[in-house]
């Protein structure tokens, strides 16, 4: 079963992280969700408080996961600024570990040196901090890295996700169970 | 400013609750969410916990909001084995306010009376229980009843109860700043 790890901060997009959870968790995938605050408890950028699984600190430096999920929203920032998450992301990367990131999460892995030659979307509002090879569709795959544009697509990139890491099939059961 | 009322109970379907809340609070209502159980953290379907901003038992009895939402989910049963449930809906729907429901919820409309007569749609998994008038469509509205599928039509659902609460421009804003 696919392991996949979520980075939550304080003022995360709701949609963007529960649209993937909840349809990764469907898929049978086991998802873990980490707070980079020291407490659980993490607030969206609309208002809503929801509890991780865990401490980003708990989960121990050298595990990786299948896949590495990075939500956007205005807790963007608050990735960014954390050596834990840049670290994180490169031992992804290094690892040929899965790293999908929505909205503005792409400029995280701009700020890591991941996207140089590579095709990618992200979120109109953070295009002008992003290299040329910004893509307009609503996910776009280039090796093992994912990208999306925001709340309205974060069905679209969740399926992609459960579709790269169990099969078509299982994406398009999960698809007709929830009446997509 | 419109207000909306969410009513939760253990087992709430996330995407369906969440998808409506971030529209809605995008939009600029003010939306409550109160929880069912004695508490006011509450866990949904995929497991996740959230914390509602309050109690049903604290919500003044008398008080009418614009529109009352309720996710399904198997926390449907909840819903339905709730007297205090169904006197909000009674109330709101005398009281000509907006209720929508989607998935199995609208089972809890056809418990109140609500349904006789009238074109709404619901996940085919309670078809058999809901009588013949039953749409296909990702969204039915008939009268001041907007009912909806499941989780993958949660945003439909949404924009569509943001358009009824201010206008056509407004869920179109929304839907533009998400990419949806």
């Amino acid at each position: 079963m696919p392991k996949v790890l979520f980075l939550l901060a304080e003022g995360f997009e709701e949609l963007e992280a529960i649209a993937p959870l909840d349809l990764l968790r469907r898929a049978g995938i086991e998802v873990t969700v980490a707070a980079l605050s020291p407490g659980i408890h993490v607030t969206g950028r609309c208002g809503l408080t929801v509890h991780a699984d865990t401490l980003l600190d708990a989960v121990a430096e050298h595990t990786l996961f299948d896949a590495l999920v990075l939500p956007g929203g205005p807790g963007v920032k608050h990735l960014r600024a954390d050596p834990r998450v840049r670290s994180t992301v490169l031992a992804h990367h290094a690892g040929g570990r899965w790293i999908a990131a929505i909205c503005a999460a792409p400029t995280v892995l701009l700020d890591a040196g991941l996207l140089s030659g590579r095709r990618y979307t992200a979120h109109p509002s953070v295009a002008l901090e992003l290299p040329e090879r910004l893509g307009e569709e609503r996910v776009v795959i280039d090796g093992r890295i994912l990208t999306s544009r925001g709340a309205g697509t974060a069905l679209d990139f969740g399926f992609a996700l459960v579709e790269q890491l169990t099969s078509t099939g299982q994406s398009h059961e999960v698809s007709q169970a929830i009446c997509a």
